[in-house]
């Protein structure tokens, strides 16, 4: 009796021709079936944005031999919605994978995230899904030594269900030799931002979004001291923002509302 | 012994001149000093997305009186980095409010919305942040029954101490007569997409995002519960991610990573 081989979805936030979506499909091609549908040029820090202004582009691509690709001139959130809607048409992914991501994931840029956020649209739809992100922005990033844990952790996510609502957030840190795999918690950060101001020609000021990743968290049960010690991080992430522990202290607070 | 008076960020996503931002701005202006950052255009659907590829425009706007006004040509989480870093200059405000937003943030909108984002965003800078919203998308928009629960809240905001890492979601039922407040949980819900197809003048095909919201949650303690009753949501809100209850089953998972 053949088995039919899994349907993998794969998407980024640096676009179709990034070369992290290209070893990310090619390690998906061990496991299962595979089509990509990704932005048409970078998304990088588009979060969970989509596009409700403006209509939406989704071209069929030739790059890679035997790969059915398309490239989306919205956000990695529209991918998903357009894949899940317009490409897969009725037919459910088995596997959501988005990356892999020129620089890290980690800690609160799960928030900025264009990858992650398009790992948290599949997750949404239930698709069992997880973004992959390396700790360099360079466009020559070796993602070489990343091969194995991407085809492992997928694997596994293959075989065994993730728990309903939940997707995995994988990180590597920028070092040849990984230490194993380490499941962690979110850490606690910001960023403090520097704003370089700058003179356009017209002689108008303008700035732009620079800044320093600043930690504040102690803890070795986090996402950063996992990669600051060698390990692949793997953070289960979930889409209910409810601060579920504050409840009970609102419930304690008198809304005290002034008649209009 | 004169008290300082709170001093607090008005931000929001439907751009400087909705209707909205106008209320929020004229409640405020009775609980301390305001400065309004937002987006110079439409931000719905933005998310937590940043500007990083391109220069950002910041600047001073007259048009309530004596209200210190600034436009950005950014994301509403831009305006608040650009508010904390360029407007305040060190001073840390009281408080930030955003909307009141043309439309509803519950459920799993939190995530698409550049309203809550923009709150989110305050809270990550550390300041008590609320993000408030109506069920109501048209421009004329009745908001005038919010204003005492706007007000109400907010000063119970700068009463009381939030605790650390949350904030508030609040959503306004579109009915005259509130029954009241109820702190509530992010409803369970997706939105199932239709995506209109449409035909260019020059022939070609294009896609527009549109689709219908689907609960599949029946727990009376959501907010859409507390919505289609006739109460204002109120749901603490939290930018810790992780699905802490999920890191055991991960933890009895073996990752079999293949040799490269």
């Amino acid at each position: 009796m053949a088995t039919k081989k899994p349907l993998i979805l794969v998407v980024n936030d640096d676009g179709i021709t990034a070369p992290g979506i290209k070893v990310l499909l090619e390690e998906m091609q061990h496991l299962g079936e595979v089509v990509v549908v990704a932005p048409d040029g970078p998304q990088s820090g588009m979060g969970h944005a989509i596009t409700i202004g403006k209509p939406l582009r989704l071209d069929a691509v030739d790059i890679y031999p035997k790969v059915e690709m398309y490239k989306c001139s919205g956000t990695p959130v529209d991918c998903v919605k357009l894949a899940v809607n317009k490409v897969f048409k009725g037919r459910k992914p088995d596997l959501c994978v988005s990356g892999i991501n020129h620089g890290l994931n980690n800690s609160i840029n799960v928030l900025y995230s264009g990858t992650m956020s398009a790992a948290v649209e599949g997750a949404i739809e239930g698709i069992p899904s997880i973004g992959f992100s390396l700790d360099d922005f360079s466009y020559d990033a070796n993602f070489e030594y990343c091969r194995p844990y991407v085809r492992g952790i997928a694997a596994q996510v293959l075989k065994n269900d993730l728990p309903k609502h939940s997707l995995l957030n994988v990180n590597f840190p920028n070092v040849e030799k990984l230490k194993g795999i380490k499941i962690c918690r979110q850490a606690g950060g910001r960023w403090v931002e520097e704003f370089e101001e700058r003179v356009d020609p017209h002689q108008r000021e303008y700035f732009w979004l620079t800044g320093k990743f600043q930690l504040e968290d102690r803890g070795e049960d986090t996402d950063v001291f996992a990669l600051n010690n060698g390990y692949v991080s793997v953070v289960p992430t979930q889409f209910d923002m409810t601060a579920h522990h504050v409840i009970p202290e609102l419930n304690s607070w008198s809304f005290d509302i002034p008649k209009s």
